[in-house]
């Protein structure tokens, strides 16, 4: 047996503990009696440990050194090594002791963060921030990088992305949607819809058609309630979707089903010869949301979709049997300042993303102390936003990733809206009638377009080698802004 | 670090394996989607295979060498060594290559089961049943025995257990329960009851409210459908049932309930102190068998469990708004010779068992061919129960064990019956008023009796110690006769 073969036996070992870790989660939040918890945080912490002993064992060194001096015939040979020789490297470079160390001041500070969030109080969860800071500083130094240390650490979400990169294209993006707030608060706002309440099964059960009407398939996966909605690919042929519901207003249940569905296509459109071999996933994370988004957004918060959807949304929710399609569109799409980033709308989201990318970069490359957060945090709030935290729960605090140590991870939100929205902007081209096919509700060729370029890939491509692949352009803003600018405008009339 | 506590630390990642196996194995017959099959029975063979590499391994064997040497202080460290070494003895005395065979074979077997019990094709599935029980044989040769070689498969089941024991237990059940048919047929059979429809939504509802009554914790277990029910110790507070309904009657979904719900009352009970040691699981099948054969029989069919349960009943059914609680007990305990194991009643269940466990013993010691089989088959089933199978469909083929290699597993079913009744006499005699009790739906002593006794020992003491331990005697049965000739002389008027 070659070694590459050898590697890819392997690998699979590790791939099928990660799908029964995927099990373990799902149930873990979905369906787990109160009382297993204990239990099942001992077994997800043996599975984790076996595939993590794996990945980064001696054997799994020798057989990536053997599968490279071998050559790999195909570009997925060589995606695959490149994926397995990235988790290898990435994690041998931290010394045992050091990550556990990580894992452990994480862990107390994501308890102390809680606390802290629920009394508004910065001073207990400072030194927990600065300890973890301090370690993931370390562990960026370990892992190595061209620029800046920060590069270490969004590699992890987006293979290739640099904080060069980031600053180019976050800079721009803010300035502009800066600019253009100001613009919207002179439009006309949305009238509001009637009050009413929604039940709860109408709401689960409009959302199970517009899954089937996006083309997610129940035969290869499942929708259930949850309290933080997730997608999770337990294996191939089982790609399962979460959600929640609100009773006064259908629109975040549905949206969120739009959007974990969105995830969902990109799981059960890859290509089955890559289950098990670690290229079955999203090719990053930025990726992976822009697949969320193009669903939620480019389509969900659109005035076809509205069109198509309206009499099944009046048919589940008779409260609204008044309302005219466009009015669900204008109401679905507001734009208004906020303090709390998951409340935000698209105008304003990307600019809690980019005061977070900014603070982080400072953080990491050691310009900015934790001490000097909370102020730097509501400063850029008001400076970009124009609202300014009445507190740090609402401010600085509002957040779980920093306790956890996810320095890096928030810039693959707004990748996701810049990727989703040059896509769309391809598939316009691509796909003849592609308006006039959402509005006849026909999804099937926007969804088979997208598998075919986008999900059937897994992460063979790089996300700049994706993207390229897809529009023929290396990521930008334009797409996105000029979406924003084009709906926004109509939206406020001006 | 002593041998005990590093055999006690192994044992700890076996059982988190088999938690993980537990959860896999419960999704894929409840919640799993059609298209995950097959990467969830790779991801099962993973596990196993991973749990099943330790159970056997060389580390294993001097782990319990050396644990041995140093000597274990409690009664649960010598029940932990005991279990282990018995597992770690049992399967290394088989060679991989026979296991593999095995393994092979059953897999081959089971598929050509399905199709000759859907033809009642004996034929076809004969050469397939020699070449199991051919293995069988084997396999119980290596596993070795002091008399039969029936008693290195039974014990599997039932530790301790042996073939004499069982010849004397249940050749005289069998006589006495053939004499005590004859009688009941010059009996009179309860009314029928009137037809209805009996909506599904109801009957869970009445399950999950039966479930209360026994003491069930939802908090610590769950209740979903399935095809063929079951209960599952996922892990420690952990423990979920599976029921089924039938929508023309309420009965079989009912009863499911309440024998799923003592085999989950049993993992529930077990003490916390046994998690991941492997003594956490039942004393053996029979005494599992026994606790669901408690709450489904003793309690679920008794006169008392109905004047307590029948305003509940009519209350989700009021098509049977005009019976009698009287009436719906005459009715649950109906007794008639029928072809099926899975659809007998108390009286005639056993005798099925009976004459399996004859035929198994021939067939296992070579006193009889498979060639043979249904010819003995069919005279049993006249010469017990009075029947004539019109074909193999509903004689010989009707089980899937034997394709599977279950042989000596089937003693189990009866096994518990006899473990049931005979612990039920000694309940009633301990606990004052255990029928005034019964009938005032108040079944928390019961079961904390229950829990004392059987319950909180898990797999600590074997069968034979434990039923001494909680009724004083050695199996007999003599309880199970006087429980079946009370209950069904007064129903058929004798």
């Amino acid at each position: 047996m070659g070694a590459l073969q050898e590697l890819k036996d392997y690998v699979r070992e590790i791939s099928e503990l990660y799908s029964a870790i995927a099990l373990c989660a799902w149930d873990q939040r979905t369906h787990m009696p109160e009382k297993g918890a204990e239990a099942r945080s001992k077994v997800l912490g043996r599975l984790e440990r076996l595939a993590f002993e794996r990945v980064v064992s001696d054997r799994m060194g020798e057989l990536l050194a053997a599968a490279e001096r071998d050559g790999a015939p195909t570009e997925v040979d060589q995606a695959l090594l490149r994926v397995w020789k990235r988790d290898y490297t990435r994690n041998r470079a931290v010394p045992p002791d050091l990550y556990q160390q990580f894992v452990e001041a994480t862990s107390r500070a994501e308890t102390v963060w809680e606390k802290a969030k629920a009394t508004s109080d910065f001073a207990l969860f400072r030194p927990h921030l600065a300890e973890v800071v301090s370690l993931v500083r370390e562990i960026a130094e370990l892992v190595g990088y061209k620029e800046s240390p920060y590069d270490a650490l969004v590699d992890e979400y987006e293979p290739g992305m640099t904080t060069a990169a980031l600053r180019v294209l976050l800079g721009s993006l803010r300035r502009e949607l800066v600019a253009f707030l100001k613009e919207l608060s002179r439009g006309t706002p949305p009238h509001e819809l009637p009050a009413g309440m929604f039940p709860l099964d109408a709401q689960r059960q409009l959302c199970r058609e517009a899954l089937g009407w996006i083309g997610y398939d129940f035969a290869g996966g499942r929708l259930d309630d949850t309290v933080h909605p997730f997608t999770i690919e337990v294996g191939t042929g089982d790609v399962r979707v979460t959600n929640r519901y609100q009773e006064d207003d259908p629109f975040p249940g549905l949206f969120g089903a739009l959007h974990e569905g969105g995830h969902a296509l990109y799981g059960q459109g890859v290509d089955p010869q890559l289950a098990w071999t670690g290229l079955a996933g999203g090719a990053s994370f930025g990726i992976h949301e822009s697949q969320s988004r193009f669903w939620e957004n480019q389509i969900g918060r659109s005035r076809a979709f509205w069109r198509y959807s309206h009499p099944h949304l009046i048919r589940h929710f008779p409260a609204l049997a008044r309302t005219k399609p466009d009015a669900i569109w204008r109401h679905v799409n507001r734009a208004q300042p906020s303090l709390i980033r998951v409340e935000a709308d698209e105008v304003t989201y990307n600019l809690h993303i980019c005061l977070r990318f900014e603070l982080e970069v400072d953080l990491i490359e050691g310009r900015l102390t934790v001490d000097e957060l909370p102020a730097r945090w509501n400063q850029a709030m008001v400076d970009y936003l124009g609202v300014t935290p009445p507190d740090d729960a609402h401010g600085v605090l509002q957040d779980v990733h920093w306790s956890g140590g996810m320095f890096g991870y928030f810039p693959s939100y707004t990748l996701g809206n810049l990727y989703g929205a040059q896509i769309t902007e391809t598939a316009e081209r691509e796909i003849p009638r592609f308006w006039g096919k959402v509005q006849a509700g026909e999804l099937a060729p926007i969804r088979e377009w997208l598998r075919e370029n986008v999900h059937r890939h897994g992460r063979v491509y790089l996300p700049d080698e994706l993207v390229r692949r897809v529009t023929g352009s290396g990521l930008s803003a334009e797409p996105f802004l000029r979406y924003v600018r084009t709906k926004y405008s109509e939206v406020y009339g001006l």
